[in-house]
């Protein structure tokens, strides 16, 4: 198919990213950090997670991060919403875009929602439902896309078959998931295209962790592809639950290195999400991941 | 051309890598780094450089490196050898094989190696010469190929002319090198293929840094242009003297998982390549750079 001239980057630093760092972060942090990733040019920038912040106190106060967030024509702010709950409270909080969030394992399903892949579709269908009512977007997240932490190799057949179902059920957008940051380029690329079998290119976007360091050339290889929205975190915030120490998700700014570098345009400026990077991973008592940050030092005052 | 079933890592990280770590290690350490990596399963592994000891103290002793290293079939040690003086003691210490370093950038050229490109082609020639008559192997290095500290952008041409000019003069092998790691995966190709114009794809090598975490992309890239040897380091040691803090070579291990995943046969072992990583940064005081290190952390005893 050929690189697309043009992609769009879906930041999910402020909910994938900060959910998996220990420390929580302040609902006004984690609005300084949307608004600083917006002003990077940022279109879509997931912005937090409908669940209870008994399990997840990271994304605590979810609805006064939206509330705090102006809305403006092109830019959205998906939050999570895993089920009817969570929908109406997203909907409450005046969301535009949800996300809900299954997986090709169903070992990965069972311990992470305590669901099999049927019932958690079963589950999202309502939502779906209810959101086209309601006329807000929903996107669908296929996780363990290229392996699982507790199943290890996902047959590829299931990956299309929740990203077909998901797609039916009216998700605009299916983003498939190395949650684990396993994948290699030529499984990422071939797993890509048998999903586009059944969901066009242009509904769907990759989302890896960069764990063992194969994220940017897992991209590469499905840009190669014809793939056209890629998800990323500014500062590679997020780690991995299942690799203690080891990076999260691929770099916002190591991303938009790569596209400028070969003419893609993404319409996100470098610096801009570097200094969104350094904002929020000052907030963690951290510094951003990426390679970019360490290449090109903050200026000290 | 197509991904090429089988590749050949050249191990630069006793040379290349550790000339750019701060910490000098013992002569005795590198030789166990270099056993701990043919052991991995690396073929050719750069032992050192036949430079002045007053610029480059952690390359002292290469000719004690070479002494303690049993000739093996099919293994070669390669050294950097600048100049005729450093041929003759890299000759008088047993070396098997040589490298010569040139560069792309006149600027680059002339403040590294204080003389210009042509002179350094012109100090090239003797040592090709001598290397021929006794039987000796040279490796051709070019320098900032996609970039130069000083000039910024380098011209494709000038790569084609140095890597053209080392190949005339004998060189088996031409290895081009981002030194500064700017580089991204299209530019990265666009020049490996400029440059197999005039040699042999057969006889490239790709050889990136790692400072703007783009090195595994653009060996996708040059991959699929057919290139079949790549120049690694375990650790991803090296560092890069242009930018404090930042990534060095590509990290051997973070390259064999990609290889290892894409089906691409190298014959290097993972845990081996891993093991050795441990060994030479614990004599640096430090850690592998590697994202698989940290994916995969060492066992505490």
């Amino acid at each position: 198919m050929g690189i697309p001239s043009q992609v769009r980057i879906v930041e999910v630093g402020p909910r994938d990213g900060l959910q998996n760092e220990a420390t929580p972060v302040s609902v006004a942090a984690r609005v300084a950090f949307v608004e600083a990733l917006v002003a990077a040019g940022l279109t879509t920038v997931e912005a937090g997670s409908f669940v209870s912040p008994k399990w997840v106190p990271q994304m605590a106060g979810t609805d006064q991060v939206l509330a705090a967030l102006p809305a403006r024509p092109g830019v959205w702010f998906p939050v999570l919403a895993p089920n009817m709950q969570g929908f109406l409270a997203a909907q409450a909080a005046g969301a535009q875009e949800i996300a809900v969030f299954g997986a090709a394992s169903e070992t990965f399903s069972k311990r992470n929602t305590n669901c099999t892949i049927a019932e958690s579709l079963e589950r999202f269908r309502p939502v779906c439902e209810a959101a086209a009512a309601a006329g807000i977007r929903v996107r669908g997240y296929v996780s363990c896309v290229l392996g699982c932490p507790y199943e290890g190799e996902v047959p590829v057949s299931k990956v299309v078959e929740v990203a077909g179902a998901l797609a039916a059920m009216g998700c605009y957008e299916i983003s498939l998931g190395d949650t684990i940051g396993v994948g290699t380029p030529l499984k990422s690329r071939a797993m890509l295209e048998a999903v586009a079998g059944v969901v066009p290119m242009e509904r769907l976007a990759v989302h890896f962790h960069d764990t063992y360091g194969q994220a940017l050339a897992n991209i590469l290889a499905c840009l190669e592809a014809g793939v056209s929205v890629i998800d990323a975190a500014a500062g590679g915030l997020g780690g991995c639950p299942y690799a203690a120490g080891a990076s999260g998700n691929v770099a916002t700014e190591d991303l938009v290195y790569m596209l400028d570098g070969m003419g893609v345009t993404s319409g996100v400026s470098l610096d801009g999400v570097l200094a969104a990077a350094r904002l929020i991973t000052a907030e963690l008592g951290s510094e951003p991941r990426s390679r970019l940050s360490k290449a090109r030092p903050a200026i000290q005052g």
